[in-house]
């Protein structure tokens, strides 16, 4: 029985994290913290958990958190830097959903988050919990940065492109569309539901924090410093993120579309939770809502010599909470698949 | 292992059979049945069982039914009466998803339904499958008829007041609001996303066919014939029914909230799927979306002299599917949570 | 041309007031106030106003209030009625779509809004903005206090039925759906898309503020102190309440359908602004997106001796703004019409 | 007064056509076809014009609309090349809203809508209803092709740049987002609420019927043959366009922020319908809903020298009976903005 702490878990990667761990049989959820909410019964803040989890808030310096085996930080970013290293001496095994430990370069990550980072010693050992690209690693690593939303459809999208150097990484677009729980549980007026319903707008266009996690992925696969315009958009639905890629095929390259599906279906061939589609389909969110998949198709566009591929996740699962479990399970040794196995809500 | 064949499988109580029955270790698939689709791949037809299922649509007539254990229908009205027998012969259970063996009156189908029943002789020894109710004669059941999406939420909202003999019973209102899954996946111009969304009305408001079915199971419970009205509403959302009920306190008796608290609370104390909320909640149908439970609260306003009971379900679980397969669970004599227990996604 | 000034208009009945007066030739806009947004462009605030107008938010004491014609309240409750009176004294009309004036009994409004009035002496000579009912009295009104939302939706429902004393006064049930833009545009987690959105859920079902409002006038109408039962519902849509009014018939009446009809076509044949629809048909929110329509259908119920009215506004238009323009139209003589024949929206 | 006729106004353009004409005062609807509804009351089938027109649908061959100034076909496409030859030949001026006049160069046309062209002879003449570009000679046209929904979106954005020669011609994407009204009143299982509701993606990705008739608007606009990526998706709301446009810098040119945005500001500078947001805003979707603008911003990254332009229509006004209005009013000398001066509906 694996003992699993959450820090912070208000917001939806925490009510996701305790959807997918509560029905197990191998992980005890031994405590859940809260500032705000300390006392209080989990499922008065989520109804949804009514009968399935008798447990309250605990406080954030809660010492039952250093007796888990694993605790799992579903806090905002600047959060899990203060409080890791402190956990990690007593050897519990740290699952970071936010952005604190993801990039490596601190200088960058200062810059996109604004902060000083408060750890930075720990910044290098931290695994990027990307399982298709770390799985190794993820084993035996004490702490896992778990992968953004927009990292993880955008990154498996470009990643057997630029592992076989098909594409001029010079010039790469990502536009990608998610759903408005990627704005998290924050009552702000830009999230509500008559500001966000019925109207598709591009936001953060000067610079989206998740661009040099991304760069920094896709600069590691293709082994040399990626160029990516990256445009995200709000789409008026709960969850789900769509990307759009276009690649152009790089000089000197010639590339049919069977070519292109075998080497995704290749790259892809030993994942339990990346699905390329064969040609003729494409995902959708709803596809995927609720599962840990990330659904991808390729296409080519010969007029523009041009690749699009489309990957389609739940932002609040293979994008957040579900991808942190993968790792886990990996991390502890246990069936990748464990918890993870449930079906996409359709419709 | 059952063996389980389901007829009809391409609308949404079909695919929400398979969710449901797909991860099971205790159920196998033997059969799914579609005079459209016969041939193709399941998951061509429901993307999100990809890599889930691996099995085509057979033919309606398919011999394999005989070989279940257990066959559902998710079909319209008006099919199952046509082949039930021959499966019931055979020694399969069946259990029927559509409206063809709920009511027991079969002048009154014939006239709700605009058809002659082709098969009145097996409609007295269908069970009517509301589990809270009909416990017993569901274990030993050859044919169970799953009850309607709003009758369900509607019977177990009025069903402590009846019981109880604490509402008059000739001045029940209904008013009851569903999402468009309700409608089924046919393409009728109707319930198009851009005539669906954004609005909300009342439909058959000169009557719904789930109107008898209901008054009949009401009236059982309160020994009387009861006197209903009942408003459905077209809701812009995928999923859900909340019902909420208006009963006036029968004269002569006096009724407080305390009292009307303990009786829902007692009458399903043991019942794994009605969930009574404490007095200062109320259901949302979000917190019960993908699950198999019913919430419920009740209200007292004094100054009307008036009971209100809000019922919240998920109609294509609780409402249809989940509801099925609780019942499959008390035939076949399995933990009657199985299957069942997955937590409602939210958001 | 009439100046007009707003206070307060940064909200959703703030931006309709604007879409309705903007174009107009005999409106001038002279001011609108925000305390938060002063020295702000209107614009800025409301993108859909670029290139519309061209003026910026005021100061809330802003002198040029005083020289106003017409000053609309945009404001939550609590805020018209300290400043009213200033401009009263300056001769300024005064439009106050919020609660403040709306209710005679003072203490009754003390106890629902838990604050003291600030400006008990208003009150009587104010006039409920309802022009269906008070035509009269809004031509040389001073103060018009505009009703709200579910109080006008609500009582042009049950009016015919009470002035004509067709119905038990004692046993009204009023069940009403509202789009989420009836919380208004403050940033509060519960109205967040996630948390609204695919989702249904009464509210406020221990009392609602518009319920002495809403008793104020039926028992007006019925001139007895009517009994209703009301239960407020959020629907996950941006615009519009639809009211599902149940009415027993009064012993000793007998009521045919035709007649009901023809008592809401004659009480309504001369009102620009609400449409009986014929036998047959049913209203939807839809139908009246934008418009200052409210559509009203009538059915009875044989089976439960019940009268059934469905009366559907858009709640910032007819429930709000529309209606607040309607009266300005009244008091200072212009057609009724102006300004607000724009057709509903649809799809 | 215009004597104006609608071929076909049962579908998205026909009603929204309606909206707007209706109102006027100096446009009369003399006639309205459609072969399903002839007879049939037209607010019988748009319940939002109850009390605005009264109006029955006529047959197709209606001598009434020989009668006409100008007759609109808002029909799939392959309906107008059939009979628009007529009308012209009785001096009817024509504003086609389908595809069939838009495409010069015939055996495209044929090869992308897979029919035999019927009318051959009329294309040439056909002036291509974009004002921004054809403005005079729209004024003379007997038969105006408005452009499709996304080809306006697209080609306003790309216009400035590609006219000024700033971007590089042979690597274009439009990532284009549009809500669900796009495709129609078609009963079509795809476009069902619980289909298109919650979710997001692509679709003609291996070529939309669109796409060569943008590039022959983007070719002539640079002279040269232009290459476009573009990829439609389908996004959960009923109206809006939100084109994301990309375009690498010439080579051999150098761009700054300033000189885009005046590119773009001095273009547009007299176009009433084209508003260029400063820098710093972006467009969104509700901020031109019901209105005939199109909302377009410029923003360049530096890191990947490529300029991005952000473009939004209603796609059922300025993408299709907004504009064909305004073409209207070009070809009859009337006010520019008549009847196209309604603000958004927000929210």
């Amino acid at each position: 029985m694996i003992k699993a702490g959450i820090i912070g878990a208000t917001g939806y990667t925490g009510i996701e994290l305790l959807r997918l761990l509560v029905p197990r049989d191998d992980v005890e959820i031994s405590v859940i913290t809260s500032r705000e909410l300390m006392g209080t019964a989990v499922h008065k803040h989520f109804p949804n958990l009514r009968g399935h989890l008798d447990l309250a808030f605990s406080a954030p310096d809660s010492e039952l958190l250093e007796e888990c085996d694993v605790v799992f930080y579903a806090t905002p970013h600047g959060v899990a830097m203060n409080s890791v290293a402190a956990l990690l001496d007593k050897g519990v095994r740290v699952i970071d959903l936010s952005a604190d430990f993801r990039i490596k370069d601190i200088a960058l990550w200062e810059q996109w988050y604004n902060t000083t980072h408060s750890c930075p010693e720990r910044v290098a050992d931290a695994v990027y919990g990307l399982p298709e690209v770390n799985r190794e690693a993820i084993k035996s690593a004490q702490l896992v940065a778990v992968p953004g939303c927009y990292p993880t459809a955008i990154q498996l999208g470009f990643l057997p492109l630029l592992e076989n150097k098909l594409v001029d990484s010079q010039h790469l677009i990502a536009d990608a569309k998610s759903g408005v729980s990627g704005a998290g549980r924050k009552a702000v007026e830009d999230f509500l539901f008559c500001e966000a319903t019925e109207s598709i707008r591009a936001y953060a266009i000067s610079g989206h924090r998740h661009h040099p996690e991304i760069c920094q992925g896709l600069s590691r696969f293709s082994e040399e410093d990626v160029k990516l315009t990256f445009i995200p958009h709000l789409t008026p639905m709960i969850r789900g993120i769509l990307a759009t890629l276009y690649a152009p095929v790089k000089s000197g390259i010639v590339v049919t579309i069977e070519q292109l599906q075998s080497v995704f279906e290749d790259r892809y061939a030993d994942e339990p939770f990346v699905d390329v589609l064969p040609q003729g389909e494409v995902p959708a969110t709803r596809n995927v809502k609720g599962s840990n998949t990330c659904q991808i198709s390729v296409t080519y566009s010969e007029h523009t010599n041009t690749v699009v591929v489309l990957s389609a996740e739940d932002n609040l699962v293979k994008g957040a909470s579900g991808q942190a479990i993968h790792n886990m399970n990996i991390m502890f040794g246990l069936n990748e698949l464990a918890g993870l196995q449930n079906i996409a809500l359709l419709p």
